[in-house]
């Protein structure tokens, strides 16, 4: 890798895969949820991610290149954790509290990617990459605070 | 697991791995990079990241457990990654980039684990943990911002 250009691409690759592995995990991280809003916000993602997966799509097409993942050994990790939790729970409240982390794990790892690919198109001066970007990083943002906010409600509920 | 502390403990176990193996990969990186305040702001890390270690300690006194770390595959993708960059890139600029980038995901990783610690503590009526893993998850904060106007303003340029 002698280029940013370079780098931005390997780490576009990196990103799809990890994505599409992302949309994998997500059913089953979805069935094993005992809270119906838990679950509501899991399908709801995935349907995003799809979507997600498509603007990368766009982006590889914009470099003239063909949409290919690389193995992320980073999301591998943060999936199995997930799977860990689904093996390991034995009660349906530590089962929803621990997949939900999991899952804000693998959004903040979503997050830093895409801000550092956002960041990394505008410095190339990819304006139409940029705009693809940031929309999926918004998206991102915004799961990672719903799935606060459906934490903190529940710690709220238990401790009422 | 079939309790939160159960949970808590397995994640606080998982994170006190992931933070001893950041602390060993971090003078590599610091090495590998070229710029100046990038490897300042590794280093200045790296010793605070060595005082979050003991906090993580005394959470684990505060349970009267025994602080010992348990593999996490997620850290160990993190750092491949950043291990990727250092063996492929070939240019001084891509390099920092590409560490600072690979540095930034690791801080999004503590930054999830610790934001979840930190309600799982106070859920469990932790005061004490609360305060400890709140420390650590504002300087973790205060790390990603300091990254990423590094980032902003110089690494990413340099590399265009």
């Amino acid at each position: 890798m002698k280029k940013l250009e370079d780098l931005f691409f390997h780490l576009l690759k990196d990103v799809y895969h990890a994505e599409k592995q992302a949309v994998r995990a997500m059913p089953k991280m979805a069935k094993s949820v005992e809270s119906e809003e838990l679950r509501q916000a899991f399908e709801t993602h995935r349907e995003e991610t799809m979507r997600q997966v498509e603007r990368l799509e766009k982006v590889f097409e914009l470099m003239g290149k063909k949409a290919r993942g690389e193995p992320c050994e980073a999301i591998q990790g943060l999936i199995e954790e997930a799977k860990e939790v689904m093996d390991e729970a034995e009660d349906a409240d530590v089962m929803d509290a621990g997949i939900l982390a999991a899952a804000q794990a693998i959004e903040h790892y979503e997050i830093a990617r895409y801000g550092t690919l956002r960041a990394w198109a505008e410095e190339l001066g990819m304006k139409d990459a940029v705009k693809l970007l940031q929309e999926t990083l918004d998206e991102e943002k915004k799961t990672d605070k719903l799935l606060t906010d459906i934490a903190v409600a529940r710690i709220n509920r238990e401790a009422a």
